[in-house]
């Protein structure tokens, strides 16, 4: 199969968990209506992003965990697709992770992503919530092909995108929650939402591999009333393996993004730009360091 | 100093090395007329890009590195610059290097790059000619700061860029020779050169610096006549420390790019997004492989 039908769900949250899981499942079971094999959630598409605030009471959030993975099994089931959710998992009493969790379409887990590297700035308190991941990276294999699944934060780091590849992943997917403060100035906003794209494009290009990133819209405020709230950015994409943009979302809509991912074209493309050919591993051992002074 | 004025020179080749150094020269002290402290000039600039074929007698072209470096010393220390310059060293018979030799505004040797990586494709026949560099991935002090020099293919490499950024460069900087086959659709010929650009900025992007490449114009027929030539696509540029474009030259257009690089952008943007902060360096040693396979 050389032409993988993906669908990306960009959604808001619903105000609360059983609606937006609802939502969810209508949207899963649309998008494989209209022919979709692969269908791609945002992160953390369960829940409101909690993160902007630390409150141990979300910690309950991810006791639901077992019966998150329950039900998205059977909605990939019933839809029939090979399904990526992201979802916050409780692995003990204070471990806990940020974890994307694969389906394939008769409802079994492929595997699972622990989300590797956690970021924490004003609004994004993630290290308070979430264990940094270590499973490593390891693309899922699926009926459909490898999947290089990442988690949001992740997407800013090339190490993540090019272990994927030298692993074989046929794509790389990152579900993602990102916006903006609304009290910045349009040119900081403009200048973010375009580096947050750029940054993965620049990995479709450098491993000559498809890129897919599904980001959550909407406005949500902070429930600790501290911060002034956040406006997911949308835009979730797809570039091919020359980086080539295929679909681009809008910034606040709710939207089924369908795309035909060709993969052959990594292929063809590596062929005429043969980067992994020509790597200088022996030359690469600082990136191992934290830094070379 | 936070304001670093530079000038990027792109051009294309006169025809006859001493016509092309003439005019080169013209143009560094015009933009050091122009008020720049750095200029930088595109990749092996003192002659064609003769890589399109592989002869022997091309060679030859690299006796001149000694008198080449006095060459361009002086230069520098006329215009009062700081100088970036892309030549053919000859280290010894039979052993050649593409090779960025900086200099300081005194006309002394601030420092040398090797090109790390070498691409061999047709009509970029560059195997032949290069031994892949020895030096590493240096960043060489000058008086404006570290400079991350490396060479065109070298644009394609995340690694490369990383380990700059690790070794506390101030900005990365790209010699270029690289155009389209004039038979490449013009959708081919977009992709490419926005792959391009689009790879370096993810550079700029992950790393918090400003990156700039200048690239040669116009077209040059292949010696040996049997590639159809190359319309190198000039497009010179600088993005900032976020990404974001600072200047964009022209594809068809001899062009002195000056521009104002905020060298204090760095610790701004790497203050929000903090990505160095957060690597996972106990996971990365899959990057010194060449395959995980």
């Amino acid at each position: 199969m050389d032409i993988l039908r993906a669908a990306l769900i960009q959604h808001a949250f619903k105000g609360t968990k059983h609606k937006t899981l609802e939502f969810t499942k209508e949207q899963v079971l649309q998008a494989s209506k209209l022919g979709a094999k692969l269908v791609i959630l945002q992160e953390l598409h369960t829940q409101e992003y909690f993160c902007q605030s630390e409150d141990v009471h979300f910690f309950d959030y991810a006791l639901d965990f077992q019966d998150d993975v329950k039900f998205f099994a059977q909605v990939a089931k019933e839809a029939s697709v090979v399904l990526v959710t992201s979802l916050f998992e409780r692995r003990s009493a204070g471990l806990y992770h940020n974890t994307a969790v694969v389906f394939e379409s008769d409802g079994s887990i492929a595997g699972k992503y622990r989300k590797m590297h956690i970021p924490d700035d004003p609004g994004f308190y993630e290290k308070f919530y979430f264990t940094p991941g270590d499973l490593g990276f390891e693309p899922i294999k699926t009926s459909l092909g490898k999947l290089g699944v990442m988690v949001c934060w992740d997407q800013w780091y090339p190490e993540g995108a090019r272990i994927m590849a030298l692993k074989g992943a046929d794509l790389l997917i990152y579900p993602t929650a990102i916006g903006w403060f609304p009290s910045d100035s349009q040119e900081e906003k403009d200048r973010q939402r375009e580096a947050w794209i750029g940054i993965q494009r620049g990995h479709a290009i450098a491993n000559g591999i498809p890129t897919i990133a599904v980001n959550r819209v909407g406005f949500e405020s902070d429930a600790s009333g501290v911060m002034e709230g956040i406006c997911f950015w949308g835009s979730s994409f797809a570039f091919g393996a020359q980086g080539e943009e295929l679909i681009m979302g809008s910034t606040d809509q709710e939207e089924i993004l369908q795309v035909q991912i060709d993969l052959k074209r990594s292929e063809e493309v590596r062929r005429i730009w043969p980067f992994l050919r020509d790597r200088r591993i022996e030359s690469y051992q600082d990136i191992l360091k934290r830094y070379c002074d």
